[in-house]
């Protein structure tokens, strides 16, 4: 797809192909997944529209899927999540690429609105949607496409509550798999993959020391679960910040303390969001946060941190590493900041574990594979992916791993589904 | 209730007031939801049945119950888990108490029996029960009280299993609660009430050290997770066998072997059950475990560890240490059974921390209060404790331990439920 | 040794069979070291004069003892240390044994006195000591004895102080070894078998969860390690509380927080002591304790709580659950007192697990062969077990759980030990 | 030093002066140890040869000690521990720099030859060296500055055990202070530095998840247990192998499998050695690995990964990511190396969090400063840095983290130091 292509620079194809072979070769799942799925014909000449960033990881994929006769065309959700090695290195791969990291952020629709016209153009497709980002499009500025649109499968809790937003009010007009909501993503990519990204990206930029250090994690969803464990592992005095007092609970039960935002904000070294909400470091918290505290956001949209207030309350702002920014705010604090505000792990890091990714690019190939099979009898709401699919993904991943589990016998079976003695 | 009552020796009854008074002095929640919700005369000369555990706990859970104007009866679901001096004690507060320790286990539904008897003595009632034990005799032998039953509120995995499957053979003929299936219980009980109190029970009856030893943990339900997550806090080497893939999969991720229970087996230490299932353990696992094995169950049926089997298949089986059985079988080995193969934390100990039964029991006031206000209202199936009563409960006990939560502002509040940008 | 014991009651000895059985079966590397160095006729007739908590494990010590050949006598360094049915037990199995859980406290020091008597009439002896006891009486009231004593081993962290003091004074008469010091003792007894014991004594005692609980460890030596390691991994929030300054800063690295103790006072939900030192718990302390807080002791001296001016400032004690006295003090506050301040794993527990006291004593039983072996050739001070016999317990410890460590190969060897390039 | 130094590019300067700021920024205990001890004078017209890797925070080490008025001269051990951007930035700021990271490997020698002609110029000096290296070089090619040589003050463990080597043959002609052996080094530097750094590079470096990877930790010292005990936090499952039994039991008990490393070679999927040993891992260990297994080294030398051996086995070798090479050996297996066989925490990332050097530097600032005045009255041997500086350091370090410790009492400080009851 060189043709249809749109990257920075062509010239940087051989470290992208490095990196997407590596990829690759720690996809032992997927890779069982294509040979015994994805060869049917189902995608054959079937477009695929892919909103994701564009690393080795992602990459991959959408190769897969090209391999399985897709027409594939991806965008990144914004400029900073694309590797240009990649980008360029997808474009020789038969995949078309519209994602540079030097794209204006505030044109970030642009490239998935060429994603979906390539996709979709004089044929139905399936998306893979990142933040329901070509699933709004689809439904606003493309609604001429969105007939062809035979569903979508969303990949982050963000992306899922918007589609869920979309099915409440009526307006969604394909269905849509919440691909996030299969254990075998959640669990995983959420909870250890999240957990285990964010802090290396953090410990990468900062050169900071995990033990002893306060850590503040607002959300205790499945990210933050995930980040709270492995801070703690690593040595940290972690701090929750909750909005549900269930997993207000939780989160005392594990050993942490569980506190307002603002309280937190004057006794947190690191901060840390995973809500998925806006704002949820503003003003009045940066306002009682301590000098060198530093900011990172791990969830789902980029305004959990609102950066932009930050900037206006800051008399100075500089790179003082990389991927590291310090704004000097009133008394003399200095805050830092760490990846901009946007998913730390993507924009200060190399995004999650592949083995990780693995797990989720299947569930992902396997709800795109349904989506295109079966749409016609599904309804126009968001669905799960059906268990069974979950359970083969972790078979092959248990499998890939050198360990397995046991099947029930029929007493067993018998006595889990009676009630009479 | 005295008259009403049958227990083993009403002269303990001094020990168990003590020990009565102590779980209502560390029941914060259960007496602030009292306060709040429990004194609006709902149950004023209403019926009440209870199966639970006869220890300290329960026993307030009781009392509290009949302080509010209940008809309260209670019996345990089999003779080892009473605590014939807390039995005692509570016939004289008022409530009936049908429960010795030397009761024949063969007869253990007479008990229930004579509770559903009591609590639906011309008067309508609501069921506290435990696996399913009340709600099964009152779909059979006690047929003529099935009318005047409210509903029934269900504290275990297994009995919800029950009560599902009662639904699903269109044979349930009251509404029933899950009430295990409220975060504020499985949370908690299920996790970390049954994790440290198994663990407890284990050491306390063994004197072994954990640090080092391959603990074997049968079942990676919320029960399983606990009891791994603390022997592995411990020191211990965790293996895990389970039927569902996907649950497997997480325990490797949790850093766990994840193996078929024939080659554990061979491996383990020391086992523990918590499957809901029967025979996990049986003789072609007896046969493979190692000299000086140790099995417990933490299950919520008797019937995990195939005992029967295992006395058996023993040439001898004595008492080394109390709650202790030395089981010799062949090559000359020896394997120990803990708590009799019943719920060990039970058996061998005094069942899960007070603070955790705070939590559960404030869950079954406000189901067995739901039931007795709302049952007509309420469909003949399996419903789950409403949301905002979960959530009060985790608030209060936050408050308790002076912890909070945060509320979403109006903007976040927008942010989470649109999805146009 | 029935003739010679003073035991509560001979009837108790088939319970304390039982017990003993039970060590014996889990010991299998003091068996092992039995096996290969004790049977040399090093013991034969040789007094060993033994102070330890009268429980199982200690007293197989004195069993394997009396079996090489020593003629041994033990007791118990105060009555609240001592199992009557073991007493009972080892009385008919030739140890001659002073020790009665009735015996009054203030006058521990005669049953200590009688077991010099008997171990060193008319014959030399060893000594394996607890806290110093047998060593102080042997230089003050029993110096007549003092020439035909050998040498003693000591057991714990403060006697091992006791003997250094001693030693500084120039009053030491006779070679001592610090057998808590050598690393197959303190690593894992001190460590992980008071971690583990500490905190069982504390769950079964107090039926109260771990998880969330703010524990407050007073001294973090190596008891103080264990506890709070292990008091994290059941889910406790722990704050440490030190005098070295490098000890802090290792609780703090480790995650802990660290304060003086009387800022702790006021946040601690439990408070455990394993400092060595003298009311580290004080008035100034109790005063600030929140209503409902946990007390115990888990270190080697009896006076850590200041259990008399406790009870000084209290306006009723009573028992609320067995081991835990409830002292009712100012501001209508109650403290709970779990094991009477001593140290709480023997006063509520059943002491370290099995396998831990199997090294220990290993170590041990080679102390006191060392000592009457090669006491002429040791200078009056105190000593280190050599290395090679420590390393050579840890070799047999693994090969019984199945482990084995590599060799250096001679360039390797030689690698290490040369300084040019 | 501008004109003395030898650098690689001195127009990266402005990206050194920037990390070495932020060093500077978070060394707050080394800033203190400055304004308390080292504007006294001593330093003033010494010269101070410093051999340490080249990145931010063993510059601002330097920059600190040249400020107090030293005459600094420093080389890295080998080229590949140099960060030509703080080389660059260093030499601007006074300090005489050798080092590039295109010096070639086997003239490792040279650069540290000219730190001692420099520092030793017509002066005397005092060293600070790492592995021994400018301790050897005293002693052997410039022996003509030996005289001159106040002392040495050595950073690792494998540095202490080369000085150590020196004194028992007798031939170390100036005193040398373990500065490695300092509570405040060995604690955190050793345990907890290399623990996450090399955590975070094999992260960094692989992309692989750590949660259920089979880690294969070589060594069992500070290093290793902190690696260990890190990679279990991020849900590994650890392997240990061991020459030391004692350590080895040590492991078990932690809850880690001991094992032979040729064992552990056909089980493995991470190794790290951590021994300061010489080809731990060898051909008949690479062997035995299986195809994809992932090969560091975060030990002292660089020697135990037999790297040449590795690369004769191999029909290809290819650099496959950044600072990962890929080894194709027999049965078409792949090995990957990271960092080179180096340390790894150096060659693939930037070393110790700064806070872990902020302790080591000031403890080597202080080691200095000893050795400085008072060299005249130490033998010619290791000594180890007096307690209260340890506790010194420590106490400075709990303050600037808002921690303190308490003091004995007068009462308590008699009781610990009598033996008279």
């Amino acid at each position: 797809m060189k043709g249809a292509s749109e990257v920075l620079d062509p010239g940087l194809a051989p470290e992208g192909h490095r990196k997407i072979d590596w990829a690759a070769r720690h996809s032992p799942v997927l890779n069982r997944v294509r040979d015994r799925y994805l060869k049917d014909g189902t995608f054959e000449g079937l477009g695929v529209g892919v909103a994701l960033p564009i690393e080795a990881k992602t990459a991959y994929l959408t190769v897969v899927l090209a391999e399985a006769g897709a027409r594939v065309a991806v965008a990144s959700p914004g400029p900073f999540f694309v590797q240009d090695d990649v980008a360029a290195a997808l474009a020789e791969r038969g995949v078309a690429v519209y994602a540079s990291s030097r794209n204006p952020p505030e044109e970030a629709d642009r490239p998935l609105e060429r994603v979906l016209d390539f996709a979709l153009d004089g044929r139905e497709a399936v998306l893979i949607d990142d933040r329901a980002g070509l699933g709004r499009l689809a439904h606003t500025t493309r609604r001429n496409l969105l007939p062809r649109v035979r569903g979508a499968s969303e990949e982050t809790t963000s992306g899922v509550a918007k589609f869920r937003a979309m099915e409440a009010e009526g307006a969604l007009e394909f269905p849509a798999i919440a691909a996030n909501d299969a254990r075998c993503k959640y669990l995983f990519d959420n909870r250890y993959g999240t957990g285990q990204s964010t802090l290396t990206a953090l410990m990468h930029s900062t050169n900071q020391m995990v033990g002893g250090k306060r850590v503040v994690v607002l959300g205790y969803g499945w990210c933050g679960k995930g980040i709270a464990r492995y801070a703690a592992g690593l040595g940290a005095r972690v701090f929750v910040c909750e909005v549900d007092p269930v997993r207000g609970l939780e989160a005392y039960a594990d050993g942490f303390d569980v506190l307002p935002a603002l309280e937190a904000a004057e006794l947190g070294e690191v901060f840390v969001t995973a809500t998925g909400s806006r704002d949820v470091l503003r003003e009045e918290h940066f306002e009682r946060m301590r000098d060198g505290a530093i900011l990172a956001n791990a969830g789902g949209v980029d305004v959990e941190i609102d950066v932009a207030g930050l900037r206006d309350a800051s008399s100075e702002v500089r790179e003082v590493r990389r991927n590291v920014e310090e704004f000097s705010v009133s008394g003399g604090r200095r805050l830092y900041l760490v990846g901009r505000g946007m998913v730390v792990n993507l924009t200060a890091g190399d995004g999650h574990p592949v083995e990780i990714m693995d797990l989720t690019f299947s569930v992902q190939a396997l709800c795109a594979r349904r989506l295109a099979r079966e749409h016609r009898s599904m309804h126009l709401g968001v669905h799960l992916l059906p268990e069974e699919i979950d359970e083969e993904v972790a078979r092959i991943k248990l499998q890939t791993v050198g360990m397995s589990v046991d099947s029930l016998t029929p007493e067993q079976e018998r006595f889990l589904t009676t009630w009479r003695e």
